[in-house]
């Protein structure tokens, strides 16, 4: 078996040049106490992408770091019909998945933060943090406006609607309009103090209405006391103090591996991955995790921090049937709960939760030895793993591929869910979505 | 939402027309102590399979049985590789999936509680069982030679040899060469003293050696002092006493439901299924489990007993790409949950755990509405759902359907177990297939 890679939050500590401050409250060991809650979202990572990524980084009898949270649960993803939202759609999209989470609330396909068919906004858990005093963060691999860091500081019809260019579904959100603008608008708009991802194109579009009209969201940012950094370097540089926009990327990050896409029968491989395929001026989804909650952790009582950490393209690579892609996208989210861990472990008044917001397309099938009568139906690749075994990777869900972006579907499977620290037992047994809000609202005393 | 409609313990007791013995051990409660354990397995219920039976059943806001289960976690599911067991194939077979839960160790596919290369017996949980003094029982509905029941009484390198005459592949493990026998011969020498399912033919085959040369294996379990019995009425008829041989239909017991299987785009439905396919004088799951529960339930202190339950035909169902049948079946199995649940609450002495061998094909995919270049590549089936909305399920890990009888197949993705009762905590969070074994071991005082 593969010598663990992982990064420690010491390792990390050391890397980044600082340490986070030592936290010793004794008595939140004997009255648990949530000062600070790390909600870490795998898009689209689903029982089967899980198995996928530990299968061929650690072997089928390792171990992910995801694997070693003590209390873990199951959590329905369904979203709702629009035209009627008394019917159910069984496989939900990162909009609906996002908002059930974010809200506790049921949406439809699509939608950040509002309701089906009233368009009502629905209050968010980091609009209740920040109520209470908690200071937040939202960072992603994906674009900063895509919809799960959407979900929690922007509320608007169309997930599409990212930047001000973008606003032609929304029409009536525009700020000109009366509304509350474009998603890179809200997120500036809420105020939250650390957020990062990539979508930095996102933000050059020019806001058409309120105090900042006529400027770029990014102009509107740094006059609101934004610190805006763009590679690893200036990040690494950043000390706790004001509010921080990093967009690392035009678009969405870069992967962290490649290999071969999944092709029809025979597949393609069998193949090693090739690893390390991120430029080290772009900081990776461990590094921003570490950064976010330094910049975060800097009061010693009362209410500390709420982060949410996405690992965002699991799912877009599971979309593109490209198995190395999404395993590296697992594998650095994995560690990313490693650090969250191990803030945990030494900050015993902070929450961690890990899950999904809904499965995906991959399965894991019998090796496709020769037989053309007895075959996966959709695209298949074999990757050599730690084990030294083959593991064949099937994609299935749709017939087209790589062609456009969103070629194979999210799934409707039940996710799994896993936490760490004081109110961890609440994932324990059989939950949905909505539920996670709720669990995060009742540990910040907002329910 | 639809009203529930399992089956109640006492109404059970009513219908079968005795209670089991109230044991209020008021000393359990406090200071808990297994002495009974019921484990259920789902054949092939991956968390899709589960994910699909309530949202069919219940709607995707209701609840199964299986979800109140209050302690959850997950198990990974692999195998070996028979010519070279440091390799590891990641798609198991029921009869390695179940070695690894029966025995503790992982085997090849197609081994019944026998090591890979060497053929070496692997003692099982229900053997240590016996040794401890603990009645046992052991049903299914698939032939009770298949490869779930097989794996707790019967130790042999081919789940292929059920009966006398399928000795083929396993020449030198008949009793004439100096072996154990067919599995059948195996299960009745095991003494187990409930024994439920299909299979009967594989009973009617003739004994090559020993002190029951020539007899059947159904003559041989007469002459051990087995009740032999093959209807509900007979069923229902048994008071505790002597063992019992339940064999309800030559091959695999009935399913519960009936309904047209997946077909290629744009795939059969929007359907109902339709229910109560079996014949009354067929017993359900549920009612073999009330039954097995209350002809091992004899005792006032000391060892109670090993009950193992197996949902056989989620899994055929879900091979055959049946969406239907394999709903009905997971019903059932729910429904048999339910039981063994209410004995655990009104007996606290009692560890109840509820998993899966695998995870199998099926998945719910978005709806496929009108457009051939925007499908599943497989084969796929709309259903009306208890919200009376339409879910579409796919099945894509082969090409070939319905034609014979391992169409579709099983994947390698880890699996939820479940669990009530003393000893119950030690299914939260990731876990292998063997531990399942180490747990029960644990609970019973063999480890």
């Amino acid at each position: 078996m593969k010598l663990r890679t992982g990064i420690s939050f010491v390792f990390l500590s050391i890397l980044v040049g600082s340490r986070v401050s030592a936290q010793s409250n004794s008595s939140a060991v004997s009255i648990p106490k949530v000062r600070n809650v790390i909600l870490l979202i795998g898009d689209g990572m689903g029982d089967s992408e899980i198995t996928i990524a530990r299968n061929y980084q650690y072997g089928a009898a390792g171990r992910l770091e995801m694997d070693r949270l003590p209390v873990t649960g199951s959590v329905t993803t369904y979203a709702l019909v629009e035209e009627d939202p008394t019917k159910i759609n069984y496989v939900t999209d990162s909009a609906a998945g996002g908002t059930a989470w974010a809200t506790g609330r049921k949406t439809s396909n699509g939608r950040i933060s509002t309701e089906a068919l009233t368009n009502k906004l629905l209050p968010t858990i980091l609009e209740l943090a920040q109520k209470r005093g908690y200071r937040t963060g939202d960072i992603t691999t994906a674009e900063l406006t895509d919809a799960t860091p959407a979900v929690l500081a922007s509320h608007i019809s169309s997930r599409g609607c990212q930047g001000p260019p973008d606003m032609a579904s929304c029409e009536k959100e525009r700020k000109w309009a009366g509304g509350l603008g474009s998603i890179a608008e809200q997120l500036i708009d809420h105020r939250v103090d650390v957020l990062m991802g990539g979508g930095q194109q996102r933000f050059e579009g020019r806001i058409d209405g309120g105090p900042y009209d006529g400027k770029t969201v990014l102009q509107a940012a740094e006059m609101e006391g934004y610190r805006i950094v763009g590679t690893s370097l200036t990040l690494n540089a950043l000390t706790p103090g004001a509010k921080v926009l990093g967009l690392f990327q035009p678009g969405n990050m870069s992967l962290e591996w490649s290999g071969d896409p999944a092709i029809p029968f025979p597949g393609s491989g069998p193949q090693k991955c090739r690893e390390f395929q991120r430029a080290l001026d772009e900081p990776s989804l461990p590094v921003m995790t570490f950064k976010a909650i330094q910049l975060l952790d800097t009061r010693r009582s009362g209410p500390g921090f709420f982060l949410q950490v996405e690992g965002a393209q699991i799912d877009k690579s599971d979309h593109g049937a490209r198995p190395c892609e999404q395993i590296g996208e697992t594998i650095a989210f994995d560690n990313a709960t490693k650090l969250a861990m191990d803030y945990a472990r030494s900050h015993a008044d902070t929450l961690v939760i890990v899950t999904a917001d809904h499965g995906h397309t991959s399965q894991i099938v019998p090796a496709v030895i020769g037989n053309e009568l007895d075959h996966p139906a959709g695209l298949v690749s074999t990757l050599i793993t730690a084990d030294k075994s083959p593991m064949t990777v099937a994609y299935s869900t749709n017939v087209v591929c790589c062609s456009r972006d969103h070629a194979m579907e999210h799934t409707g499977v039940q996710v799994r869910v896993a936490a760490i620290g004081p109110y961890s037992e609440g994932v324990s047994g059989s939950h949905d979505m909505t539920d996670i809000f709720h669990l995060i609202a009742k540990a910040i005393g907002a329910e």
